[in-house]
């Protein structure tokens, strides 16, 4: 088989994507808007949602699952859509496969890095995300002199799932966690979990114009796609017509997940196929 | 061994109370404080809370682990101090073992059946206990004259572990939620989940005096209670002077859950193992 002939094939391949749930289909739908031609293998880890409020190990351990689910598929890549994943998980998961990885968190940090004016940068994410520090260790490596201000932001992924997304008490609830935020007069938020771009209008509007909102999932879409062009792995051969390019997989009910993901992605989710994630 | 120490030996076994999380927690305690000789090994399942959103498969799954471990214990009896695991799980449990096994949701539906005047009974809950349909089959088995209305609450359980147990947007959530019931003039209330006694004095606030609060986990001590007597497994020796008589197990991390637990029970909770729960 000549070199070209294998590389084209590799660039056939999926991009695998994963997440704790549902989350990831923001990072997902990133993907699909900005790079059309490519398959995706997306797995949402809905039997042990969420991430955010547990441990390193845990973590780590359920990441390591989904590496080898995600392998059998050939996936000539992997995103790690979920903010926490990727800051608990990622060097990990690196050390464990030659698959270039992609998390979510590195290309957020890197716009906030760029963005910022006044050099104070706010992170709203899960507890175990903003624990981590992830987004200031990976800030302050591209520019030293800004300060981040993280912020745990709990309530928020129970709002977002109960469709909560324009509410009073959405409202009221990221009123209570941004002021901090809003008082030391940050210029850049990053949205630190993948559920919250879908209650961005409520941030924006309580955070006001002079603060711009970063959303990893956006850049994670472009970053992505730098990174299979360099490699000449950017799939030039749009889907066959009638082909489904998109996959999903989850570990709990199938069914659950189709209406969530329905109201999230327009692409129409035909079939989530349920599997069992701890066997791997 | 004679009948009367062989006896002696099995009232001295513990009993294996579990959970997804925390919640169960709120059983334990009852327990504590109604058989205060009691040993107790719990399980929280912190690392795959919560399981009110996941399916019937899923939580069956999860619950038939927990079983193996607990049987390690030689436990005399097991307490499934989850509604949602009571609801879905507790009849495959059952037919897997000797053991004898008690849920929270047939107390809590045998007192609801009971205390009823105007049967009308309203059932707050998660979305998998509410959609299992399980109290409304118990209460009608007692008395199928009665109406019970169920209405799935999904925001109570993030917002009693974010602490917000006397708060406005508590109490706006509830209010929503609770509406339906109070409009088709319910005389009793079953707080279907474990963690909702933690917010019993909003509920009783918004419900007005007319309504009469059931906290299954009061009525299941209750029974619990009961049982162990009728079978002479009743514990008549108090623990040793320092012993601990309770030991807890998570499968996520051990200061996690000792920082909450020790919120709801006031015994002080001194240590707490993690175990890797999938490997049972």
């Amino acid at each position: 088989m000549s070199q070209e002939v294998s590389n084209k094939l590799r660039a056939e391949a999926p991009i695998g994507v994963f997440d704790s749930g549902v989350g990831g289909l923001t990072v997902a739908r990133e993907i699909m808007r900005q790079i059309p031609n490519e398959r995706i293998v997306y797995f949402g880890d809905t039997a042990r949602v969420p991430y955010g409020s547990k441990s390193r190990e845990t973590i780590t351990r359920y990441s390591k699952q989904i590496l080898r689910f995600l392998q059998k598929f050939q996936v000539k890549t992997i995103v790690v859509a979920c903010n926490t994943a990727s800051a608990y998980a990622l060097d990990e998961l690196e050390a464990e496969t030659d698959i270039p990885m992609l998390g979510v968190v590195k290309p957020g940090a890197k716009t906030a890095a760029e963005v910022t004016k006044n050099g104070r940068i706010g992170v709203i994410a899960t507890d175990a995300t903003i624990d981590s520090q992830i987004y200031t260790k990976y800030i302050k490596e591209l520019n030293k002199d800004v300060t981040i201000y993280g912020k745990a932001c709990p309530l928020f992924v129970p709002l977002v799932e109960e469709g909560l997304w324009q509410d009073p008490v959405t409202d009221e609830i990221a009123r209570r966690y941004l002021t901090e935020l809003i008082d030391i007069d940050i210029d850049t938020l990053i949205l630190g979990c993948t559920h919250y771009p879908l209650i961005r209008s409520t941030l924006g509007r309580i955070m006001g114009d002079a603060v711009t909102l970063v959303n990893p999932a956006y850049e994670t879409a472009q970053e992505l796609k730098e990174m299979l062009e360099q490699r000449g792995l950017l799939n030039r051969t749009p889907p066959a017509l009638g082909a489904n390019p998109y996959q999903f997989y989850v570990s709990d009910s199938a069914e659950k997940f189709k209406r969530f993901a329905n109201s999230i992605i327009k692409y129409g989710i035909l079939s989530a196929k349920t599997i069992n994630i701890e066997e791997y």
